[in-house]
């Protein structure tokens, strides 16, 4: 039995075509949540911005289809009133960590959260933030690269976290290798490496055909490739080789 | 006459009192604008948030008293919305300056931005941001620190963002000597050299009594500390040796 | 077969018994190669510095006993001078990688070179240096974590140096968990992680009796688990999990 | 009376005609020290690694001919034993700052050391490094910039040295600005900026003709531009403006 939860999808939901037929391939290929962009934070207010309220639309539409549960970034307070309760998984970016009042808004919610790290929040940041969401209550974590001097990967993935957070606290950790990374190459070797270290689940980018992608095309893989990961990671769930953390030591959170 | 403005004020409006009373001081020493936090982003959500609309009544009535303009931060949208008309600069945190729906909100209003960079916002990122704000309207600049490696401050003061954003931009760019420092020491020697270095402005925290500070005590300054500052700006106003820029050769911003 | 090369042992050589004493405990769990400190740079001058000239004559003496082949860090040129031929494995620490004159000096001998990633050297600068020891022959590249602005854990793991490595150049990339961490409970994920991700070799600090090390004893893991991580690598190895790298496409190194 | 000890020349001796032109200039100007480059260390094996014992030779020409105080790199124990008792003025570069042997050495010798801070080395790091020479003995300080994210400029000027060095020790602070900004146009805000902000000398690379030099042409400001900020500098000195640091309270050093 897989041990790791698999997230998956575009970057940006493109059109309800592309978001279905994704889908469709990704529930073949037995993941567990799809993921689209429908508002997409951008710091150049000149590039692409998601479809907004068609984009959530057609992932809708994608889950109807496919049954499968659904994951996208909401980044305001409204966006969050009217959408709660139809998303699965609400994810909140790395630049809206701190934005302490919508957190407080989603918690008042029940839907789950996926938070991410901010680009450069400390351990402690994180945690604290995340207690703004109802006390921390429906709260995954999401690791997702850190900001460093270097630019040759897009951030550095600290797989730290894993350990940290399952010791910690008892929030559920997810890694998203391919935001860190920004290529292909790295994803599948760093996907093995999260799931051998025992996080819970893994957020990759996935496209129907990556070199057309309308955002963060570098860094997307064919379907193909992610079936390869998924079937490593099966494979490694049946071993007895995935690190088990004992029951938390320490409670950061109830 | 001065070459650079003050905006000066404690972290948080505490009272009507208090807020009343510091700008009465400010008042008699030439500060050119009241600042008080109402609505506080603190890290832990179990810390002093602000007096909220309570804070905004109280310094309306201290600018109402002492006609000094006056600055706060504003955290969503619907404060945006309720309150942008009366304020005359709002001051985006570091911890919002990626928070792009705020930012567009913002353009909408008459009022003036001071954006604050964010934690480790690089310039290129900062001034992308500013343009949310209606293509980067009303404007202004502040640098209050960036996150380093080293722990000793709170974080590093970058002064070469003046050079920068004044031979590449047409913005103003104000210093914040006080969040960066987290200490009271260096906060005179740092607003000295950023006025030599030709900043257009400098954000202090002042107190009229900095160990009771509800917030960010260790690195208020007492009025008479701040007097001294203002009459060493006035100054070094008053010889030729404040750097002057040149007409900006790259105009980043229309 | 093994996939992956262990190099354990303690911080620091603390007295013949203690080394010869390890280097028997390694051996008989399958460990490849000895490391033991003799010269330790330290922060502070007044910190233990190892037993110098003392420290390497018990490394050998214990790699007369045991057969196994020895990794100990040098500093000066003169130590290259006096010792290169008698170790295996020189390495050098993150603190000496931009001292390229002892590289240059370590390239006119025939001992293999074990480089540490400076403390916030960049990929280029790293395999820049490399190239100072004779062009980078006998060089292999180790990560050791690197500095970030959280002192959560003692350094950041860059895992994603894993596939950057092995992509883009032709040397051995190791691993070296322990001085990342800072700690015991993260050491076992990580090296797994490491594993599965395709590297060629794991550093680990180990101790007979850890609560008494004379240097880095947070980290410091005892023989009997570092037998199970062991255990788990060679299991780990036993599969097809552990990525493998095609043939490099561009080559960085002759 | 100037303030402030101006530390000037090229980043490499390139010839003695080179050298001993721009001596004769400095001399003019009114600078305190003649620096230049003979040993360089250079990421890039490939790049110019400076004329070696001849750059040295070339500097003692300039000095016999000006009667300029000289200041040098020297990255070796045995560079250091050769010219120790030559040179008067020994800079550590920010990659040996780690180099604790190097930093021995030095203290056996009369000359006077400049330790420049490591790229990303911490305050107590880099006053800890301190101590190995000697104790701290006859050592000055000399912030050049720190790594950060973000490479719009080369490095991250950390003024807040001064106030923290002045303070905290009783070392002397010099500020390089040249080598934090990697380019010409930040060079004198950045200066003026450290002056006023009371820091004891500075170091700025300028050469006879910068759009030659082999090595960091970049940030190389020609003899005018220099002698422009050396007034300003006097002119400053002249006023009561710049910042006075009480009689240390904490005492780092002896």
């Amino acid at each position: 039995m897989r041990k790791v939860k698999i997230i998956a999808g575009p970057c940006a939901v493109e059109s309800e075509e592309q978001i279905v037929c994704i889908a469709k391939e990704l529930k073949k290929i037995g993941v567990n949540y799809l993921r689209g962009g429908a508002f997409k934070p951008r710091t150049n207010p000149e590039s692409f911005q998601g479809l907004g309220d068609k984009g959530i639309e057609y992932l809708l539409k994608a889950k109807e289809i496919t049954g499968l549960a659904i994951v996208t970034e909401l980044m305001t307070i409204d966006q969050v009133k009217k959408y709660a309760d139809k998303i699965d998984i609400i994810q909140i970016g790395s630049r809206n960590m701190y934005n302490y009042e919508l957190l407080k808004e989603l918690g008042k919610h029940k839907c789950k959260v996926l938070l991410k790290r901010g680009l450069s929040a400390t351990f402690e940041e994180w945690i604290s933030a995340s207690k703004y969401v109802n006390g921390g209550k429906d709260v995954m974590l999401c690791e997702r690269g850190i900001r460093s001097f270097d630019n040759t990967t897009r951030n550095v993935l600290d797989l730290q976290t894993i350990p940290y957070i399952k010791e910690k606290t008892n929030y559920e950790i997810f890694i998203d290798p391919s935001h860190a990374a920004g290529n292909k190459y790295m994803i599948e070797p760093m996907s093995l490496a999260a799931t051998v270290a025992g996080c819970d689940g893994l957020l990759i980018e996935v496209h129907n055909n990556p070199s057309e992608a309308l955002c963060d095309k570098n860094q997307a893989i064919d379907i193909k490739t992610l079936k390869s990961i998924v079937d490593k990671i099966d494979e490694l769930s049946n071993t007895k080789l995935i690190y088990k953390y004992n029951k938390k030591s320490i409670k950061e959170v109830k």
